[in-house]
Formats: C-alpha cells, sequence, structure tokens
C-alpha cells in the first residue's frame, strides 16, 4: 500500500463516517436475534440478504447457502459466500462475521432501545453494533472504498457470513467441512482473518492469539409433572429446584475456585516464555474494575495483580452458573413449587482441556453430588456443546501483517492478548483447512456485547474500516 | 329449609347447568391477572364490574369501593361490596371471594387456552375456573335460584369480592379494618364464609378449619452494575448468582427438611386431640401421587404414611425455593454473568410461628451463610410479605350448618381438614370483626389451582351451588 493511496484511503473513510453510521443503524434495526428462532428467523434472512445486496453491488459473486443444519421442523438461516476476485496469481483472504445478535429488551436495563442505534458521546448504542454487525460489515467498505478510490484489491477477498454464531452456528461447521474440500469454495483460501473480539483496553488496539473454549451444561431435575403450588402441596414431595440448586452449588465457590475433581488435570502447565509475554502489556486494574462494573458495588476483582487476573481471564479455566429455566424468574412473588428445573452453566476451557474429558468429569461430579441429595427425582445432565481452546502462535506472517495494519493507523504496535471468551469458529477453521486464523479485533474492551448498552465508538468504527484495509495490502506482501 | 323447597332448588340448579358453564366462560374470558397489573388491570375492573352487574340484577345494593392502596402512581382495581337485604331480625352472612387469576400462558404447558373455558370429560378448563371464579359466582346463582322459584333469602347476604388476591390482596386489609367499624358494611355480619380452597381428596366433601401462613423472601445479591459475558469476564469478577445459589442452597434439604436454626421454636406441639383427629380422614396415599403428579416421576413422597404426611402438608412448617430473578431463565444457552439476581423462597407457616420470628431467624441464617462465602458482593434479604397461621374449631355452629347442608347434598358429613396453603384475609377477617370464618370448599382436590390445565368438575359447580344455597339455610336455623 502506498503511502499516497492509504492517506486518500484514509480521508475517504473520515468523510464516510456518517454513511457508515447510517448503515450500522439499518442493520442494527433488524434484530436477528438467533436465540428466538421462532420470532426472529424471519429477521435473520432479512439481515443477510441485506448484506448479500451489498455485496453484490460491490461486485462480489455471492450466495445464500442453505443451512446444512435445517430440517423441515427447523429451518435455519442460510450461510452467505461471497467472492470479490481479482488475480489468481494473488493471495486469498477469506473474512468471518456474523449477522445475528444477542438477545436485548429495553427492560433489561438498556438506557435505549437495543434495535435503534442511538448517538450518545462519540459512541453508538445498540444490539449488534460492535458484537458484530460493525466490524463484520466494516470488510465491505473496505471493498467499497477501494472501488470508489479506483484502487484494484490486493487481494482475493472472500467472506463467511452466518447467522447463528450466538446460538451455536448451527449448520457452520458442516459447511466449513463441505466447503473446505478440493475446488471448494475454502480451498485456495491463504489466510484467515475474524474481527469478533474486544482490545483489552479502551485505547490500545491488539491482535489476539489465544481464546478459551467453552463447555456448556444442562443440568435438569424433574420432581413431578406440573408446576405445584407450594401452599397447598409443600412438605410433602420432592422439590426439583431444592435438587437444581444444591448441585450448583458444588460446582464453583464464592472466589471463583471450581470444586469439580478432575477439572484441572489437562491445564497446560504455565512457561516461563508465556509467563514473559504477561510483563509487557498495558493493562490497568483500575480501568477493568470500571470496565467489569463492580466498581461502584463491591469494587474488589478475584485477583489482586495484573498477571494473576489475565492467567485467570486467558489461560485458566473458569466456571459460571448462568442461571435456570423452569422455576420462576418473573418480578414479584409466585408461590410455585417448578416441576422441572434446568440449571444451566459453562466452563470456559483452555489448553489443553478437552471437551469430552471436561464432559465426563462434570457428569461424575454431579451424579456423584446427586446421589449424595438422596433425592428420588429424575436428574440428568448433558453438555449441550463443547469447543476446546485455540492457541496460535502471534508470529506468523499473517500476524505480522495486522501488526504493521494497526502500526499504521493507530501509531502504536499492538499489545498480543488472548481471550475468555470463546469463538470455536476459530480452531474449526484451522482444523478444517490447515490455514492461520487471524483474530484482529476493532472495538474496544468496554463495548459490553452481550449486555446491556452494547456500543460501537465511532472513532473504532473509522479506524477499523482503516486497518482492515490495510491489512489486506499488507497481507499481498507476505512472500510465499 | 324445606325438604319441599330444597327439592325444587336441586332440580333448579341442575336444569341451568349449561347457563352456570356459559356464565363461567365468559368470567374466565376476561384475563383478569393481578401479577400484571400493567396489562391486566383493565380486565380486573372489567371482572369487578361484570360481577357487579349480576349483583345489581338480582337486588343487591353494590359499591364498587376504590382500593385504599391504590396511589396515583399505582392505580389498583375496587372492591365490591353488595348486599342482599331481606330483614334485619334475620341472621346476616358474609362471603368472601376473588374475581383476579393466577397468570397463564399456552406455551406454559396448557393442552388448552387458558381463558377459553373448556369442557372435556365433565370437567371445565380454564384459569380461573376453581381459584376462585367458579365458587365466588356461586353465590349469585344460588340467590338468583331463590328470586326465581319465588323463596325469601333465609339470611341477609353480603359480599366481599377483591380483585388483587393472588398478588397479595392490596388494599383489602385496610378495607376490612376500616368495614369493620361501627355501623359499617361487616359490623352487623353473624358469621363468615369463603369459599376458596380444595377438598381433600376427589369426590369427598371437607370443611377447613386450619390454614399455614407464609413468610415470603426475597434474597438479593449483586456482584457488578450490568451483565457481563462469562467468556470476557469470567474468572475475573465475583459473581452474584454463585452466592444466591449456595444461600438458596443452606436453607433447606433435599428431603425437605429446613435447615434454618430457629425456625421450629413456635411450632405448637402435636396434642393426643389434634393426633386422633387424623385417624379418620379419608386419604389415599396413592391417589395423592396422582394428584401431586409425582407418580410418572418418582412415584415418591416426602412422608411414607397418611399421618405423618398429613402433618407436613397442615401442621407444620415448610420451606420451598421458587426461582431466581435477574438470571439467565430462557431456553438455550446464554453465556452471561448476571450482574444482580433475587432468590425467592417462602416458608408456610403454622400455630404458633409469628412472621416477624421467621423474618429474624431467616434473616439471621442468610448473614452467617453469607459471611462464611468470602464474597465482597453486595448481600441484602427482605420478607416481601408475611402472614401467620389460622386455626378455628370445627365445633362452632358456623361449621355444624356447614356440616349439614354437605351431608344433605352429598349424603355424607364432610371430613375436617386443614391446608398448607394461605388464605391471609381469613385471620384478617377474623381479627377484625372477632366473628367466625368456615372455610367451604367446593373443588376437588386435583382442580390444579395456580397450575397449568386448573379445572373445575362440572359436579362440583352443581353441588357446590347446591351445598352453598342450603348453608344459608342452615346458617338461618342457628340460635342467638
Ligand atoms: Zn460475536
Ligand atoms: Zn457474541
Ligand atoms: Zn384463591
Ligand atoms: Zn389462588
Amino acid at each position: 500500500m502506498s503511502d499516497d493511496f492509504s492517506e486518500k484511503f484514509f480521508q475517504y473513510v473520515d468523510e464516510r463516517k456518517g454513511l457508515y453510521i447510517e448503515r450500522l443503524a439499518e442493520a442494527v434495526g433488524i434484530p436477528s436475534v438467533s436465540s428466538e428462532l421462532d420470532t426472529h428467523l424471519p429477521d435473520i434472512v432479512k439481515m443477510m440478504t441485506w448484506t448479500k445486496e451489498h455485496a453484490d453491488r460491490l461486485g462480489a459473486k455471492t450466495t445464500l447457502l442453505p443451512n446444512p443444519a435445517a430440517t423441515p421442523e427447523r429451518p435455519l438461516p442460510p450461510i452467505l459466500l461471497g467472492e470479490f476476485h481479482v488475480d489468481p496469481a494473488k493471495k486469498t483472504v477469506c473474512v468471518y462475521g456474523h449477522l445475528d445478535v444477542q438477545p436485548a429488551k429495553k427492560e433489561d436495563g438498556w438506557d435505549t432501545d437495543p434495535f435503534v442505534l442511538t448517538e450518545k458521546d462519540g459512541k453508538l448504542y445498540g444490539r449488534g453494533s460492535t458484537d458484530d454487525k460493525g466490524p463484520a460489515l466494516s470488510w465491505l467498505w473496505v471493498v467499497e472504498a477501494h472501488r470508489e478510490l479506483g484502487v484494484e484489491l490486493p487481494v482475493n477477498l472472500k467472506i463467511l457470513y452466518e447467522g447463528m454464531e450466538e446460538f451455536g452456528s448451527d449448520g457452520l461447521f458442516e459447511c466449513i467441512k463441505e466447503e473446505a474440500k478440493e475446488g471448494k469454495f475454502l480451498d485456495d483460501v491463504d489466510f484467515f482473518c475474524i474481527s469478533d473480539n474486544y482490545w483489552l483496553g479502551k485505547t490500545k488496539p491488539c491482535l489476539t492469539y489465544g481464546l478459551r473454549g467453552i463447555a456448556y451444561f444442562e443440568l435438569q431435575v424433574q420432581g413431578c409433572e406440573q408446576d405445584l403450588h407450594s401452599g397447598v402441596l409443600g412438605g410433602t414431595v420432592h422439590e426439583a429446584m431444592t435438587d437444581v440448586i444444591k448441585l450448583m452449588g458444588t460446582l464453583v465457590d464464592s472466589n471463583g475456585k471450581i470444586l469439580v475433581k478432575g477439572v484441572m488435570d489437562d491445564v497446560a502447565p504455565v512457561t516461563p516464555e508465556e509467563e514473559a509475554l504477561y510483563d509487557n502489556i498495558e493493562f490497568d486494574m483500575e480501568a477493568y474494575k470500571e470496565e467489569s462494573k463492580v466498581s461502584s458495588v463491591s469494587n474488589k476483582l478475584l485477583h489482586p495483580d495484573k498477571k494473576s487476573l489475565l492467567m485467570h481471564r486467558w489461560r485458566y479455566p473458569t466456571l459460571s452458573l448462568h442461571g435456570i429455566e423452569g422455576a420462576f424468574s418473573g418480578p414479584g412473588a409466585k408461590t410455585v413449587i417448578p416441576s422441572r428445573v434446568i440449571g444451566k452453566f459453562s466452563l470456559r476451557l483452555v489448553p489443553d482441556q478437552k471437551a469430552a474429558q471436561i464432559e465426563s468429569v462434570v457428569k461424575e461430579h454431579v451424579e456423584a453430588e446427586f446421589a449424595k441429595l438422596g433425592s428420588p427425582n429424575k436428574m440428568s445432565i448433558k453438555m449441550s456443546h463443547g469447543a476446546k481452546a485455540w492457541l496460535s502462535s502471534p508470529n506468523h506472517p499473517n500476524f505480522q501483517a495486522a501488526s504493521k495494519a494497526t502500526e499504521r493507523v493507530h501509531g502504536m504496535p499492538p499489545d498480543l492478548t488472548r481471550e475468555g471468551g470463546s469463538i470455536p469458529i476459530t480452531s474449526a477453521i484451522e482444523d478444517a483447512t490447515g490455514m492461520n486464523v487471524l483474530l484482529l479485533p476493532i472495538g474496544a474492551c468496554d463495548d459490553m456485547a452481550h449486555s446491556q448498552n452494547e456500543k460501537y465508538n465511532i472513532p473504532n468504527l473509522t479506524n477499523g474500516i482503516k486497518v482492515l484495509g490495510v491489512y489486506l495490502h499488507e497481507v499481498a506482501k507476505i512472500e510465499g
């Protein structure tokens, strides 16, 4: 990328800020909530089509691939494949993004309507603004900039966008396996890039070379066939809720220590090399207290210093209790004995934990604890999904290209980070294609993905487009 | 009541079965859900007005009393007072009922639309059919029968109907205190009768002389100000959900044993007289397993024999865990760390437990257990409502009158029972007026009040009207 082009490109992007915001507002306005397919499947399809139309307009060859996991009983959104082909001699980069979003309701505590993008103090509030509509769509605006500036794309660019990420990416893994076959869509890809995670802080960019995996469990206890009145029947039946609460209480303690035997067995030991990586990272414990919203409550974190905190966030497993399905969950008082309740919890997995091993020790633990309760109720536990952690090398040329692009736009080299969250697609792509996957976040740490008041900073929006654009030029320079 | 009249009356009621069903269908069709005032206040008002119009048509002097607990910010339904005045020389009976219902949604597991009364195999399915629209309205049909048969009511009959029972009877207690004053609505009442509970079995009627009270608690823990993503932040913050689960797990064991120290302190000892009362009661443990819907699951009850089971249902306290507000409660998988969660649980109180003492020992227990957790999160616990148990004497003339009426209609004397549930109004009326309150259930044990597929048997509907009618004639004969 010539300095001349990059300057024109940066100026072009800055001038179109308003247009990018308008388009993001259109996208956020489509409530593509994948965990509520019953009501929102048409919205997800609309969002996929909206994106396809932009890609088509910009010269892509696109396909809305029928979801391979769909059945007549359970229709699913298609997967969008698109290709901006330039020259077979050029490198081919494939970018992944998702166009579905987490559920959100105003009454959950949003200050604004989650599906109306609302600008306030340079921030764009709305569900999906940062996760992942803002970043995912940025690739298209990079292509658009090249077209409008009359500059050829430096690489062949492929897009792989799905609409089920927030609900387990149904069908995507089959699709990737299929498309990785010889002669198919992913076969000629040289580098993958995903922009679906976040900076470690609010101002310094980073590249991410590691992610925790996940093992999500549903622990069900059934005591009777129908909800009962606690006044009329309380004291005479074995209550399912008591068992679920007792069992969930045996999993983790209030200081985050996992109480399930065998969970730590496969955790990779910390090497001196790994330990050294933590020393240079810019990380502000006080800012993190703000970010994690504990400052105004306890103002306490689980670990007292940067290194141990980051290690517990990135390279040690955790266990969180998410909620209970089937019990009373509304405001006020209801005197119900719920008949069948499902406790939801998940572990974040790290190298070298395997989901199958975790599934087996968790089951063993829960079954042993249930036996201790002496309850005649029916208990079952299943791992609803599992994915191992992912660990790459920050020295790979793909990462180096992104590092140069970041430095060009932000004037500083990115931190090299890992993440607590899971993006199961990362390992899946790597496993299926054998090619390097780069995680190139453009949102800030306090964007509140999955939470109330999710937002996307306007500077992150514009700088993100710039970084993604320059990255493609840096990738084009990679030898071999 | 002459045999001649009672025969005509019984025949009259049987002939109007279809009409009573039609009217109950109209009433059930009004979704008067008092826990959802935001959307259903107009429906409750409609239901109160519908009932007032029937009473007016039948010659009552009625008032829709503005709810004394209503505020401009929180409007509440009125209370319906009505009087069928016959003769100052006659006894005055006041009957209480409620016209609001529990929430119900088809997707909770109803086989039919809960707000469309649906007849199937001699049963009328619908929310409120048995609790309490069916029984409450029956008093009006008794009046109507007398009018149409040209027979004067044997007593002055007053009706006291509210629309907030299922959500704490807001305003009713103030109303009762006020109306019990000299010269006011309740001042000249000789006997009270409430038909808002259930038979012990499916076929044998009963009179109820005892009810448990209630202490309902909300246990809140806050860890941060906003829900967090368990991948991004898990392992770094003290999670509120962990604390709530741990605390709820310390309250009761899987065999229903309450683990809170001091809860049993004030429970009245069992006397030989009380113990003897249990021997004669007709109670089928196998049928109870069906009724409590455990037969197809564990087929096990908490206690092995009739006497200990009934004692734990009627005269020992219990503790039930109802649910958690603020955590994930939907289907599927959500990887949230809830910021603020509220555990809901309640105890059923028995003589001589006092709500204030229970509040104090529960708070003490929860605070001590919370201290053990070593969590920096913010915890608070409050008793959202409390009511002591109620115990009357089955030998009172009011009960004797109901016993004779029952025998006349059903050909057998009623069982004398207590109940696990609370009807706080019972004590409130007794305390305010000093007069006897009779609980005269007409629904069957398996009517599933508060649950899915609530129903009212057609024979209970017609026999109920007969019993209530004959009861008034028996009350009229009480001397003094
Ligand atoms: Zn995402
Ligand atoms: Zn997400
Ligand atoms: Zn009721
Ligand atoms: Zn009720």
